[in-house]
């Protein structure tokens, strides 16, 4: 064996040696391609034109593909190997793209500019030129003199002292001032800041934390208050750093925010408490795991490395809110009868009516997660 | 404009051009990288070395990322690149070597041969050169017949099945075979093939669904019941194959099914009920989402697109785990009072308790999922 493990290690060396002349040589090919795409962006730059070209990616990646499938490759092995390329140049695009502002002689104003997310977007606003000013909870004496001549007062402070907050500082504004809000509720502070200031109004609601690094593909829900067109420029300017625009009434992105956030934490929150409550091992319970378990696992942990405090908002936020999660709470009690009376037929009548309303979500859904246990089975 | 459009579009054909044939360059280059590759597996196969190298795997990145360096390239979007090809080169090493037979010249009766499981584990011996019988509902005449001087006799039928089953068959193997099943559930099975069988006995139960396509990292928990030195080539079988091997007794892993299998997936479920109930807009709510929600909704819709038979098996298989889903509708009664009251000191108190449990399991579920959240906006 010993003898045999030596002339194996005889033969492989050339092998890998191969090997690693021909990763050599892609990896100067990938340079050679990023040279090329910085010429890109400079001409793109040039004239004005967005970074993101789904039709020539889609293009591209087709094209790949058939050319694999000729070189004996697995053609979805390629599409994978260039999504992570095209990404990546997509960044590379969007990083020098990003700092042109719309309106870079604009005066804009974040309230809150000291919080993660103020600071995320002050360092947005600055790259791109405009002329910023910060106001933290010390400045309030300046306020009044920090909102002189601004174009944009930028809300973005915790969901509790939003109003608040509006109140104080549309008296110090002009007219002409946009005043917008990145609160994750959007009807109590639109109507607040309608009555509050006369002038342009528009909420935003960020659809990502504060470390989410670039606006890349990133959703910003917009509910228009008055005055859209005055704002327009805002949205353009969210637009070419790379945000998805969504519009929405106030009312909508709040029912649908009751699901999404509400529901949705509380449901991960009350998970947890239960394996806390039951002592559960949690990394014994990782080794029996498969990767869509650890993935459902690792969504429950996730919660609790964040802020309890942010969670607490977001959960108590209206009591809209509270009255849903006591109806889920209710919703779940009526499941006690049938596991009380072992009823599998049940389970079985209620599991397909509530597979046939999902429809063809269920398939994308299917589509979509084995691809993520794919890449985590790739990773771990 | 128009003017200014046709001049950028002249001037980037050429680009483009470059980037494309930047690419096909590459793609040649991973084409031989695949023929070495291949070498690389025929020299493995000859010596009886396993296919994965984690070492050799890590130092190629490590060398690779200090080169992507001094490229002037980006030495995470460089290893996230060799990642995927890694993974392929694996998959195809896998595919090649699985094929070895640990005993090719064993005789394996599949029993439920003809069910999804029992085809892939079926589809597995046989490549690998084994003789190979299944056993299917319509057979029970001649089961006699095939138990006759098998090595082997796996048990692959439902849940609810597998004790009446094993039963029935045990009395026609000789001492010698093994049994081994591969239900979910192990206390119960592996007591009565214990019961039934005199000779060597073993519980299986793959973490996976037969969609896996390859035993690649893929977990199996083994459940030794009697004389496991007899049952070792299996196990070796299975790791050959590229399967992870997880050791347990029987009751640890039925309590960890519990949580892992049961309440997740009753958890899932009743959250489906509840949107259900709701009438909540899906299409609409998934404009609304940031990929990590996408996500865990994902996770929802996932679930029914699956089989409602199946998962009333595994919710309802043992009255442990209806006692558990009993208990984790109590835990969440109990934050009524917290709702009805807006009682955001506690919930932040619990949370916090909660999450210091978790301890550092948090921030690892933090980055595994922050990657994935990556990769699920690099693909849609």
């Amino acid at each position: 064996m010993g003898k045999d493990k030596s002339i194996f290690n005889k033969k492989i060396i050339p092998l890998r040696t191969n090997i690693d002349y021909i990763d050599s040589q892609i990896l100067s090919l990938l340079a050679q391609r990023q040279v090329q795409v910085e010429e890109v962006v400079k001409l793109k730059k040039k004239h004005h034109i967005p970074v993101y070209h789904p039709a020539r990616e889609e293009d591209l990646l087709s094209k790949l593909r058939a050319q694999a499938c000729k070189a004996n490759l697995d053609p979805n092995f390629m599409e994978d190997l260039y999504r992570v390329i095209l990404r990546q140049s997509r960044v590379k695009q969007t990083d020098q793209m990003e700092h042109k502002g719309i309106r870079p002689d604009a005066k804009i104003l974040i309230i809150g500019g000291g919080g993660q997310m103020g600071r995320f977007f002050a360092s947005l606003f600055q790259k791109s030129g405009y002329d910023l000013r910060i106001l933290t909870e010390e400045d309030w004496d300046n306020a009044k003199n920090l909102c002189k001549n601004i174009d944009l007062c930028l809300i973005c402070v915790p969901i509790e002292k939003t109003e608040d907050i509006i109140e104080q500082i549309a008296v110090f504004l002009d007219p002409e001032t946009i005043l917008a809000d990145l609160t994750s509720i959007k009807t109590r502070p639109l109507e607040k800041m309608l009555e509050s200031h006369p002038g342009p109004v528009t909420g935003l609601h960020p659809l990502f934390g504060p470390t989410a690094g670039s606006l890349d593909k990133q959703i910003i829900v917009v509910t228009p208050g008055r005055n859209s067109d005055h704002c327009q420029w805002l949205v353009e300017q969210l637009t070419l750093w790379g945000a998805v625009i969504v519009q929405s009434s106030a009312r909508e992105h709040d029912e649908i925010m009751e699901i999404v956030q509400a529901l949705r934490h509380f449901a991960t929150f009350s998970f947890g408490q239960f394996l806390y409550e039951k002592h559960a091992r949690i990394e014994r319970t990782l080794e029996f795991s498969s990767p869509i378990y650890r993935l459902e696992f690792g969504m429950v942990g996730r919660l609790f490395a964040q802020d309890s405090g942010l969670y607490s908002e977001i959960i108590f936020a209206t009591k809209e809110r509270r009255r849903l999660l006591k109806d889920y709470i209710a919703s779940l009690s009526e499941h006690l009868e049938m596991l009380e009376a072992n009823d599998k037929h049940l389970f079985i009548k209620k599991f397909d009516q509530i597979a046939q309303w999902f429809g063809p979500f269920s398939e994308q859904a299917m589509r979509e997660s084995t691809f993520l246990i794919d890449k985590l089975i790739e990773r771990f």
